[in-house]
């Protein structure tokens, strides 16, 4: 398969790497911007081309990997031939790429950091096209390097990335003010790493619900008072630990 | 040593297990109701009292761990003769225990449920004593299970406490919110735990400030808007996304 590759971000570095990785070949970077898609088409050894009116017209896999907002305007300037146009957004619709004779959708369920290596098959691929014979080429092409493989049409693939929002980056930050509140008392976060390890292992192996422990899951409320009062400073922080208490002791009713 | 137990919850029992398994001995488990005490004393081959006033008075180390609103009833009613008496509280300060004359905080900073084994030697255990002979005495004592000893003031104790909610009870609350939206659709939760396991390994190795992503932090407004849309129906997880999502946004300014 020749793939052309457009973007150059986190996401869209990441999904060259596994691609090269796996003997396909990227034959084509795009990006508007030079710099960083430049340096990506070096690595994978791709020509680079940020003139959205010359990529190459005839490979046979065009994957979209830009910011959802870049999306549409993106689709509107580029004319192929043949090929298979994919978007790795969790929440663009598939029917944004309509244009398309073969088109799908090829999301990566990951959260990917400039400079981290990952064990590429444990993520999961959620797919949808717009016929059956685009959606096994698509489910082909990725059991190459993923065990882990959905099909999962736009309405649910929306929901499955609201929750990541609330599994991911919302956990991550609350990790974040955890560390924020021990390094301003000058101990270190690392106190609290065996607990988070645990915590994980926990949701993942028993189901988070029956998981749950702490001060609102007893409804400790005089404890939950005296934290509320400790965190008197950070009203952010404040307000953060009286809505997730109560929503946690509301969830037990 | 000789040690008795003072509470027989999940706290308790595990903390009874550990002290078993590194060669200690538990003499006597105390719990004013019967059930749960009985079965740890059978469980630990130590005697099991229900009378304050009978409690095994030449012990060495008295080991207080029931729920914090329980402790200052308890020590009132509590006289032995020379014994070093602790509790395990992440709240509740050194002078609690003040009435007698050796005494200490023995914390153990770990998420404990029922059937759920654990690595013991990763557990940190914050130790704060009324004299360094008797710090040197909880520390030699803990060093034989845990290589993870912390010497840390009420003052700090209590601020750990309160990053472990939020590093431990939020997100696995969180992780039950993602359960939750996933299974309404009837989308399995396995779908996530590659990411999940991804954002941990991070937030431990680069430090989960750095290890931020996703639609706040990326300030992408019109994603964080359709998202809202989505969880009309949750009003908890709505205010949950958007009060989040606001302070990951402020953060960063």
């Amino acid at each position: 398969m020749k793939i052309v590759l457009l973007g150059s971000g986190n996401v869209a570095s990441h999904l060259g790497n596994i691609l090269s990785h796996s003997g396909h070949s990227v034959i084509e970077v795009y990006n508007k911007f030079d710099e960083s898609g430049n340096v990506l088409a070096k690595k994978l050894g791709a020509s680079f081309v940020n003139n959205i009116s010359k990529v190459n017209k005839n490979a046979d896999l065009y994957i979209i990997s830009v910011v959802d907002d870049f999306i549409e305007e993106l689709v509107a300037n580029l004319n192929i031939a043949n090929g298979i146009v994919v978007h790795t957004s969790g929440t663009k619709k598939l029917c944004v790429l309509n244009k398309f004779q073969n088109y799908g959708v090829w999301y990566p369920l990951q959260t990917f950091s400039k400079n981290t290596e990952l064990d590429y098959s444990k993520i999961p691929f959620l797919l949808e096209a717009n016929n059956n014979k685009n959606l096994r080429l698509l489910e082909d092409f990725t059991k190459k390097f993923s065990d882990n493989i959905f099909n999962i049409n736009s309405e649910k693939r929306k929901l499955v990335h609201v929750a990541a929002v609330f599994a991911c980056n919302f956990t991550n930050y609350l990790f974040s003010v955890s560390e924020d509140i021990l390094v301003k008392n000058n101990i270190s976060f690392d106190i609290l790493k065996p607990l988070i390890q645990e915590t994980v292992n926990k949701a993942i192996k028993n189901s988070p619900k029956q998981s749950q422990t702490g001060p609102a899951n007893r409804k400790d409320l005089s404890l939950i008072n005296e934290h509320l009062k400790l965190l008197e400073k950070d009203k952010d922080y404040q307000k953060i630990y009286g809505l997730l208490s109560e929503s946690i002791i509301n969830s037990k009713d």
